[in-house]
């Protein structure tokens, strides 16, 4: 669970234990076994993390009105959500795992609005709170100032359990998480025993190892006790500590109070209609009554909400007064927050002519990158382990070179999903199957990511199956003007952009606008024999070869650039699999690429213009007085 | 680089430090230098690791003459290879990342007959090293006997860099060596400082996170020393701890001995024609001399090889006192080094009729394996979070819980690697991309690993672009069974199986013998009006859709099983990409899938028999009268 709030005026182990308290965490665990039950057969019962969850709220400053204010979240999530006042009632809680219900079994951001990070696989969310942590200190960082009221300042509040910390992709958001001393980021480790018990399988010490990524840590020993003074103490430590991150490891049995506490059947399947009245006798709950709120539960919730709206009207109070010192960077805030470019990019935008020099295309982006960087304060990025090869702008305040893919690509989910940073991440394309469940993850939570990558393979058939991924490769400066337009104006969805190392020339016709569109006819002859399509540095290729032709032709948009009756070679020194829909022949590889020269490669795959040439004239005899498949007479 | 070695009679800091030893790592600097120099721009010096590789020769036992007998390897290896006599020529080291050499960029054991493994993207090495140690600690446990000679009894050696510990797989795979007490794993850990200096995106501290993890560490402070007293010294105590894995920290600068040493030029370029001179300079040695190798060096190494010839004679007197004693143990032995099966495995499958009930593939896969795991002791597996869900046999000896999808998929490539196990792993498909690097090497090196999968979605397309990776998705009971034979007799290669969760019938005419064939005919008619094509559980309701019909058939492969002028429907509860090369038509999913019941998600994109019929009546009408676009008549 991720929640981020304001810094509270005043915290500390002072706050007592309330007979409330109790009340509270067992409504959620009664209401979590409910859920599940109701869902059927392969639900998990979360209610261990309920007094987290609880404890939590303490420190909340959520306006539940007004969920762009603030409010991330994840799996015990909805019901605290509906306990804070969300969008979410407790109808919705009913229908859990439910289709197309606002309670999915992962928590999904375009079926419930107020979640704003998609819990997904194990590790990401480690990997996203570490983003939200490192926007705050890099807002905070651009924002605050000295004689004015602070207008970013919020902590960022994971819970996690032993699965989530095996998963390499924690270790390496954590590792960066303490080598930037994100101090804000506060998370709460759920050491229950899960699958038999972990220590099947898990036997490392969880605090010494974080300590080694520089962290703070915390332990507390009796995580299920109804008494939570020793949980908020530590809550409240680590509130103080603000030169590293800190984890609390909170000692928790799994399914507490069920005649299953501790085994791994908690985690798989539902409790089972006696085992919840079994645990609603224990926590002294009407066995025969389901999704029960008290008035005692709401009260203590409304009092949380009240807080929330209070600190909002706070805030809006200290951004008029920062706004009266600091015009310009407040109008930057706001510029931000609202989600809009900044004005007059389009004009500063390099065009590039056949006269200047071939280059590769991940040096023209380097270039546009480079001048974005500067119109757009809002771009952040990463690049690993390729500074120099991606040729990524060299300011050292928002690339940060990080060598581990997976765990920035999570990160970037997390600075996108915090929605003042716009960001980018940089890497080989075939680093890019590391890092692959956070692009999936931002396809699916809709986060605004844009990542530029250098040379590729089979990799590519994945982006190009990945719902909401735009796909861009673009063949030279041009069209890479093009690709960053689309990525910027794109609506809220990641955009891979595939680049080259091998230098290309400017192509006459390239187009930024067109790039845009997906596909366009670069060169148009009359009356064409065969259309050769191709991508990235495989078009000048394709007009290379176009001369060795006799006739050629593409033409005018589906029909209009692939004409029926013209057979297709799709040309792309990549995997050949999803261009056979589109082509009547395809040239690119059929195994594995090397680490070798381009040149020496392209030759060994027959990707050169005499073979393209070649093999479109071959093509064109082949279906001589036949008719040509029409590869778009399909119905669907 | 990843060495494995029978445990050496005598060892331990005893030896002391010899001349000759300095001219020999000052030979492997000076040839990985010209190396480099000679492969062009971006090459890569590693003449860092010299000290470490050289150091660890006082401790190998490999015979160059028999290198199945061991002898596994990666960066600065051919180098050493070439020294140790194994076949490859200095003329090969001339031609480093030539294409088509011995010696490319990255070692592919495809290219390199006598490199084992790939040494891959970062991280994959140490991961990979973790399955060879678990292979070895497994077969001296099946095989040695307290009152014969031990027949398996190796070390296993890796070294290692900053950017090998930042990637997460890395971590997973040392906490699993940690809580496995692989006790005969030792790793030379190199802390140099690349990228800069590492303290930009990397200050944690190694030693107390991997002691965090159940290891043993050790520190050399100064690596780059020529005298390697504390090297050998460390290496003695690393082979002396066996209840614990080993990690020795050295320090060293890249680019040692060059203008460029320590900072990021090294590792991303060649050091130029100057800086080599220097080098030579000053290590004393002739500048102007490229891809020399003294007769010092040649004699040392010659010692090495001549104690490796007699290791494996040693070895193989040893194996035929153990054969005297444990005749059935010593043929097994014998029967797994030759790759083959044990006999009798194909009588012994089941066989499903349409009499048995519906049952989830994955519940046959549990059922088929379970037997298979019987009859072949060498079988050895891993499930990533789902025992129960997965249907796993319940063996804890050989079916390991690891809830690291990624570090699993590498540990099970060393663990092919090492010749003697055969491994699968299972998990969710939608972890698969989690562990996709070590798929994709496992393809690119030909590693026998079979994957048994769960639900799925848009990663499909990715297992099917990847060469040398057979994707089985089988529709029941005894396409399990033949996807099983299939995997288990593939040449060298891995094999995904992808298993459902839902229960399907065994289908009349369904046959293991055809699985292997890749597509057959189930339900044949006379004169076909369409043809359904399906894949795993969506095969039952393509024969319920087709009751449906009017008039319905498939008929005879390739266009016996696609009739020319029939359209094709495909059906596939998955992304559409990569069918419509095949099908006239595609019934499947077009955004994410969901963690809801299949039932409604299957209704919800319109995959049911009823959906099913009815697009293929609107196929059927909307060709009445028109020439059937055939999928087949294409150029290549």
């Amino acid at each position: 669970m991720t929640e981020s709030a304001s810094t509270p005026a005043s915290r500390g182990p002072g706050m007592p234990f309330r007979p409330a308290d109790a009340t509270v965490i067992n409504t959620i665990r009664c209401l979590a076994a409910d859920m599940v039950q109701t869902a059927g057969p392969s639900g998990r019962a979360h209610g261990a993390c309920a007094g987290r969850a609880h404890a939590l709220t303490r420190f909340l400053r959520a306006n539940p009105s007004n969920p762009r204010w603030n409010g991330h979240a994840c799996c015990l999530q909805y019901i605290l959500l509906h306990l804070l006042g969300y969008d979410i009632a407790l109808d919705d809680l009913k229908r859990y795992r439910q289709l197309d219900s606002k309670t999915p079994g992962h928590p999904e951001s375009h079926m419930t609005p107020v979640v704003e990070l998609i819990a997904g696989p194990l590790g990401q969310g480690i990997a996203n709170a570490v983003g939200l942590a490192m926007a705050e200190a890099h807002l905070a960082a651009t924002f605050n100032r000295p004689d004015a009221p602070k207008i970013v300042d919020h902590y960022t509040y994971v819970i996690l359990g032993d699965g989530c910390l095996q998963e390499g992709v924690s270790a390496e958001a954590m590792s960066l998480a303490g080598h930037w001393k994100l101090g804000k980021l506060i998370e709460l480790y759920d050491d229950n025993k899960i699958d038999g018990t972990t220590d099947l399988a898990f036997t490392e010490n969880v605090c010494q190892r974080v300590e080694a990524f520089g962290w703070h840590t915390l332990s507390v020993p009796h995580g299920d006790a109804i008494d939570q003074s020793a949980l908020v103490a530590a809550l409240a430590e680590a509130h103080r500590v603000t030169d590293r991150p800190t984890l609390i490891k909170v000692t928790t049995t799994i399914g507490f109070g069920s005649s299953k506490a501790g085994t791994d059947k908690v985690h798989g399947s539902a409790l089972g209609v006696d085992d919840v009245k079994r645990v609603k006798q224990q926590l002294g709950f009407d066995p025969g009554a389901a999704f029960v709120v008290s008035y005692t539960v709401r009260e203590l919730y409304a009092a949380v909400r009240a807080r929330g709206q209070e600190a909002e009207a706070n805030w809006q109070r200290a951004f008029e007064e920062y706004k009266n010192k600091y015009l310009f960077l407040a109008a930057d805030f706001e510029r931000r927050a609202a989600g809009r470019l900044p004005d007059g990019i389009r004009e500063k935008m390099p065009t590039f002519s056949t006269k200047d020099a071939p280059a590769a295309t991940r040096k023209w982006s380097g270039q546009v990158l480079g001048i974005l960087g500067d119109l757009i304060p809002d771009l952040m990025g990463g690049s690993a382990d390729l500074t120099s090869s991606n040729r990524l702008p060299g300011d050292g305040q928002r690339a940060r070179r990080v060598r581990r893919s997976h765990g920035m690509a999570a990160i970037c989910n997390g600075l996108a999903a915090h929605g003042l940073v716009r960001p980018f991440a940089a890497t080989f394309l075939n680093f890019i199957t590391y890092a692959y469940p956070s692009v999936r993850l931002a396809a699916l939570a809709h986060h605004r990511v844009i990542r530029a990558r250098a040379p590729a393979d089979e990799t590519l058939a994945l982006l190009r199956a990945t719902p909401n991924l735009w796909v861009l490769r673009p063949a030279d400066g041009n069209e890479v003007v093009g690709a960053y337009r689309a990525a910027l104006n794109a609506p809220s969805i990641p955009v891979a952009l595939i680049l080259s190392r091998q230098a290309v020339p400017v192509l006459s016709g390239s187009s930024a606008e067109s790039t845009g569109r997906g596909a366009y006819v670069l060169q148009d002859v009359g009356n064409p024999a065969v259309a050769l399509v191709a991508t990235g540095t495989e078009v000048a290729l394709a007009i290379e070869a176009a001369a060795l032709l006799d006739e050629f032709a593409p033409r005018t948009y589906h029909e209009s650039v692939l004409t029926p009756g013209v057979p297709v070679v799709a040309v792309e020194a990549l995997g050949t699999i999803g261009w056979r829909q589109y082509a009547h022949a395809v040239v690119g590889m059929r195994a594995f690429g090397t680490s070798r020269a381009p040149d020496a490669v392209y030759a060994k795959f027959g990707i050169t213009k005499e073979a393209v040439a070649a093999k479109a004239n071959e093509v064109i005899e082949y279906f001589k007085g036949k008719a040509v498949p029409n590869v778009f007479d399909r119905f669907e």
